[in-house]
């Protein structure tokens, strides 16, 4: 990454259906605009329940939630992606969360959010289990007994609750969210248009 | 309107800020995909009152009500519309929905719709107040007295109700929303993928 290249942050929670469509494609989108990404994922759960969510909006408003699946059903066949609604919704992303901090550090959080998102919403498994976790860093020929008992590190937590707190005091609201600076930009729908504002930026 | 013809219900609530997007665009991007538009003003107060919001979930939550605003100036500005909020959000848009009504019924629905639009999110206009809607009938050489008066008609009132009720009962959730058939889709993001649904419907 150069540093005076433009620059995208990409805001996810692993529990999140539209942060799905939008980590499968912003690698590539990005990469044709000449903008690079910092991946940031983080909690929704402390900002919902701020807001007096207790659970999901597609869960607390069903016309919503019906909504929301057959729209991403819809997308993802467009896009020729896979895409289930797994049996628990949304899913404890806490693990998961944690470990892309760290692989944020080592260089593979983009290759492990695409997988930890594929065994989600294609192949319906549940990443809030460690044995999901566990099959998802082997497959990526990482370390997964050093990595995974690194996330019960203090600091490691503290990370994931500081990025939390980050997105929260920037305005974040949903996920995914692009920042272009202080330009924020909510949804997958909005890829596009926050890509081509981190060019002009 | 030829029968056969491809046809997308536009299901819009006059107080809703991504309905004016649509608004201004639809008749445009129907007419060029072939689609038939049947116009479909509808409340969200009463939908929203069912899921407990008392007012705009743009109100309710300030950060979504932030980013809202400013996506809303961005996407005009990519349009070339203007775009300002109104002092009053939302505005109390009973009489403008009932108007409408009659003007589905009368064949001025579509440019009665922008007109009230442009006024309200262009012009800084409160859509609440008799005086401007009777400039907004007026300025397209309609009766606007006979016209207003019918809004107090029981008819009228009922057939709104009837409506809103509809939208309810078909999963309308939010506005603007577009269905073709039974397959629905919601707000200005969807229009395009609306319109190839319902030329391959």
């Amino acid at each position: 990454m150069i540093a005076s290249a433009p620059r995208l942050e990409f805001w996810y929670e692993f529990a999140s259906t539209y942060s799905y469509l939008s980590a499968m494609r912003i690698e590539e989108a990005a990469q044709a605009a000449g903008v690079a990404v910092a991946w940031k994922p983080f909690l929704l759960g402390p900002i919902f329940h701020a807001q007096g969510w207790t659970t999901s909006p597609f869960n607390l408003y069903p016309a919503k939630g019906r909504n929301m699946v057959r729209d991403l059903e819809r997308l993802a066949a467009e896009r020729g992606l896979s895409f289930a609604m797994p049996k628990i919704f949304p899913q404890n992303s806490l693990a998961a969360a944690r470990l892309a901090i760290i692989g944020s550090d080592e260089g593979w959080i983009a290759p492990f959010t695409r997988a930890v998102y594929a065994a989600e919403f294609a192949g319906g498994a549940d990443i809030g289990d460690r044995q999901v976790l566990d099959a998802v860093l082997r497959r990526l020929g990482l370390d997964s007994e050093r990595i995974l008992s690194g996330i019960e590190q203090p600091a490691c937590k503290q990370r994931l609750k500081a990025q939390t707190a980050e997105a929260q005091a920037r305005g974040i609201f949903g996920a995914p969210s692009f920042l272009v600076g202080d330009e924020l930009f909510w949804g997958d729908d909005r890829l596009d248009q926050a890509l081509a504002w981190a060019k002009r930026a």
